[in-house]
Parts: structure tokens; C-alpha cells; sequence
């Protein structure tokens, strides 16, 4: 196992404060584990961890001796047994590699069971479901979003307009396209966005493109000094990352906002996901249904 | 509780199989919750759920107590009680929306518990660390991966090659641009995407702009027939989308990058997840580490 970055395996622990690896096994992506793996983590001392390592495809029982052979040498090269979460649901894989050397918490096992009782079903216990091509029309649905995002980023088309469900607003890097792509991809959502001018912003009034388009409009903006901070290491030293630059535009398109009665969301202390759940709260997308 | 399509909420349920509603319950956004809940929710009947929700941001008591109204909405109009799944870290917050009137699904409690023991440290059981912006660089990493991927898609620039992490090759449609932004999206990769045009499969030799690259190059592939189905949702009936032009682009792509020593990937029954892992996978790109 060697880390991309950071502290390499064989650099010396602390004896005091054992660095551990950490494994996702999966018999699916691994997505799954490496979501709730890396939530848990959070609440920890980073130092405590010294590299993580997805096993994903898990699936017979010889990729799971050779999980469990893997994970038996990293606590062996680490003098301390590394953390596994484990998504598997096949009950003898799973028993394979909780036979390791290695603190082994099952993910999902716990829940399947007090579900079944609560549903009165038996689970399928059938593997890779969560982040397979299993469902073709939801996936297809997704790809055709994400390029629905990309026809219409930055303005480029106007021609989807009535498919869109949301269009999003705001100057040049406010954040527009990282959430369009991830709505896109995460949500199936169609997602546009729509760059204001500076003549726009000057004229104070929402242009004729985005008019008929009113109930999906929603507005991104920002802190003048992070936005000049993000539009330098695009352009440095430009009068477009000035900070008085930045603050007249930002002024402006809020002003507009207002006045065109459009909500917005100030992004400067959010993520990515952050802003999208966000987004979606206030425009009511935020449910989905089974069908 | 609106659902954005399917069974609406006033349709009459069957009462031998009642229909329940999902509640994804977080201190933050709620995408820890969602991805294990739908895993969970994989492996049972779709038919015994209606909707799912997202509560996000349930950060203080006054919204966890409305939490906790809309969850009791909800078994009240549905004559079942809800399942309700939780990533709430405080213990008051978590004591409100457990009272309930549902099945409660405490996703991280337990686990937190026996990692406290086994690391022998508390943990900071501090709220929406998962999916929030408080890792300043890894987010503008991720911004910087997908910025890239954009101006690095479909050929666009070969400028940045030297920076990439991954070159994605293969035919149009093919299922480049999805990986390529859900890998930079995701994982912070750089990854760039060049399509074969049909004169370099003819000539059957690496494009001179991709020989200084080769370590970087990794391909896809499909089946004939799924990619003119692909194909044909965006030009109907054109030469582009026909079975026997797209037969030949990709016997000769698939020709030309074993010719050439590159590994490649059929995508056929893939979702973008798969593809993505797979292509970390097979590329040694699939550790992280921790800084």
C-alpha cells in the first residue's frame, strides 16, 4: 500500500500514537463505505489514521482471502490492526474478512436486520445495487442531465431553458458550475446556468433570455475578498479579480436580484454539497419519490 | 410532502402493503445519511416505500423539533410509521427526533461508540464535518479537478496533459465526460478526456499530442449496439448513430490501443460509479492518504 501524499509506510510511527490503515471492502464501488468510513473518521484525530484503501468488488470468495491476506500485512508492516468498514453483504464473504487481524465494523449487516423485522421482509442481501447500472432508466436520466449542465454552462445555450428545473445565476466563478455538475450527476437534475454581464449587471434588469423563465431562477453570490481570491489563481493581477472589480459586480447582481425579486444563497463559507442541498431546500426539489 | 413524480400523497395506499416514507435526518447535508439509507433500501421491496426526504441542517432544537412534527405528519397521513434515518451526532438533537413517532435509524451512534473503545480517544461528535467546506484546501482542490476536467474535455486543450493524472480515450459517446467529472468531482483527480477521431483509428497509431502521455492513458469501450442506442438520443437516424459506423469506430479504436499497449474498460453494463473505480483501480490511483 503506498499513499499518494502525505506519510510514507515506512517512515516511523510514534510507538505512543500508532498510525493505523484504514480499509473500505465492498462487494459493489466501495462508495457506500468509504461515505460513512470517512463521516466517522471526521469525528476522530486525523493523526490517528495513516492511509485509506478502497477493496472494491469483493464478490467470491477468493477476492475476499486476498482482502483479507492484504489487511492482515498492513497490521503486521503497522504493529497495530488497521480499522476495515465493510459494506459486504454476502454472509460468507463477510466472514472472511472479519477473520482478519482488524478492528471490522459491518456497515450495513446491524441495520439489514432490525429492518427485516421492521418491514417484515427478508433482505435481498444481493450485492453492488446501491452504485450499479441496475436501474438503466434512472442512470440514463443522470447522464442526460450531466449533459444537459454542460449544453447550457456558462450561458452557452438558451435552448433548454424549458427543461431546465432550476437555472442558476451569479458573475464570473461564484460557483455556478461545480453545483450545476453535481446537481446534475448526484440529482439527475437539469441543470443550467447563466452568467451575468457586466452590462446586465448595469442595467438593473433580468435580461430577456432568463423572463420567461422566472419561477426557476435561482441566484449564487459571494464575499468580494474570496472571489477576488478565487479569480486571481484564474488571473493574476487582472482588473477582472480586482477586488473593487469584484465588489461593483457583486453589488450590482444582488442589487438586481433583489429588485427582481430573485432568492439567493451567499456561498463563501459552503461546499459544494452544501449549496446544492441548500438550493434544492428553498426551490422545494428536495424530495424524491419511488416509483 | 410533495414527490416529484410517482404516487402522489392523497392516492389511496394498499392497506395489506403500506407505503411508507423515508426520512434522511443531518446535522449537515444529509449525503452520508442518503448514501447509506439507499443502500439499505436496496436491498427491500421499492414497493413498501412512497417518498424520501432530505432533512438537512437539523442543528438546533427548534428545527429538530420540527423534524420531528413532519416525521409525525407523516405517520399520521399514512397510517405507518415512517423510517427515519439519522446521522445526527449531538445526543440532545438526537433525543428529539428519536422521540418520534417512527422507525429510527441512529446511522453513526453505534459505531462511534466502538471506536471510541478501540482508538481510545472521544470523539469530537462535532456536526457536518462529512460534506462541509471546513477543508479549505481539499475544496479548492476538487474546484481546480473539475475546472480542469472542463477545459480539458473532448480534446478541447492538450495545455494541461502534463498535469493530468488520467487521460480517459475512446470513441464519441463513449462515456468519457460523465467519469472524467464525477473522478475530478469526487476525488480531486485530474483527469483530461481525447476522443479518437475517425482518421487516427484509420491510421491506427497513438496521436502524436498523446505519445508524451503514455503512463496516463487508460481506455473505454461498449458494445456496439448499446452505443448506437446512445448515440441515437441525440442524432436519430444519422450515419453518427448507425450500428455498422459505430462497429467499425470501435473495432478500430479497440484495435489501435492494443496495438499501442493501452489498457481499456467495455463499459456496457457499467454505471459511472463502476467505471470510475474500476479505472482507479486498474491505475493505482485507489489510496488515499492521510495528511
Amino acid at each position: 500500500m503506498l499513499p499518494i501524499f502525505g506519510m510514507g509506510a515506512n517512515e516511523q510511527c510514534d510507538p505512543e500514537y500508532p498510525r493505523r490503515c484504514v480499509f473500505y471492502v465492498s462487494d459493489g464501488t466501495g462508495v457506500t463505505a468509504q461515505t460513512l468510513g470517512h463521516s466517522l473518521l471526521t469525528q476522530f484525530n486525523r493523526q490517528s489514521f495513516k492511509a485509506a484503501r478502497v477493496l472494491p468488488f469483493v464478490d467470491d470468495e477468493n477476492k475476499a482471502r486476498r482482502a483479507q491476506a492484504e489487511i492482515n500485512q498492513s497490521a503486521e508492516d503497522d504493529g497495530v490492526r488497521p480499522i476495515v468498514f465493510s459494506t459486504l453483504v454476502n454472509e460468507s464473504l463477510k466472514v472472511i474478512v472479519r477473520d482478519s487481524d482488524a478492528f471490522f465494523l459491518d456497515l450495513l449487516g446491524g441495520f439489514i436486520g432490525t429492518l427485516e423485522k421492521e418491514l417484515q421482509q427478508t433482505a435481498g442481501r444481493v450485492r453492488g445495487l446501491a452504485h450499479g447500472a441496475s436501474d438503466h432508466d434512472r442512470y440514463m436520466s443522470r447522464i442526460d442531465a450531466v449533459n444537459f449542465a454542460l449544453q447550457h454552462d456558462d450561458g452557452l445555450s438558451a435552448d433548454g431553458y424549458g427543461r431546465a428545473e432550476l437555472i442558476l445565476l451569479g458573475v464570473s466563478r461564484v460557483g455556478k458550475t461545480p453545483t450545476c455538475l453535481y446537481l446534475s450527476m448526484q440529482h439527475g437534475l437539469h441543470v443550467a446556468n447563466y452568467p451575468f454581464s457586466v452590462e446586465e449587471i448595469q442595467a438593473q434588469r433580468l435580461p430577456p433570455v432568463l423572463r420567461p423563465h422566472r419561477s426557476k431562477l435561482f441566484g449564487l453570490t459571494i464575499q468580494p475578498d474570496r472571489l477576488s481570491q478565487i479569480r486571481s489563481s484564474r488571473k493574476p493581477d487582472s482588473v477582472y479579480a480586482s477586488v473593487s472589480q469584484v465588489r461593483a459586480e457583486l453589488t450590482g447582481a444582488e442589487s438586481l436580484m433583489q429588485v427582481e425579486n430573485i432568492a439567493y444563497l451567499d456561498t463563501t463559507l459552503l461546499s459544494i454539497e452544501e449549496i446544492a442541498v441548500i438550493v434544492l431546500q428553498r426551490c422545494g426539489l428536495i424530495t424524491e419519490s419511488f416509483s
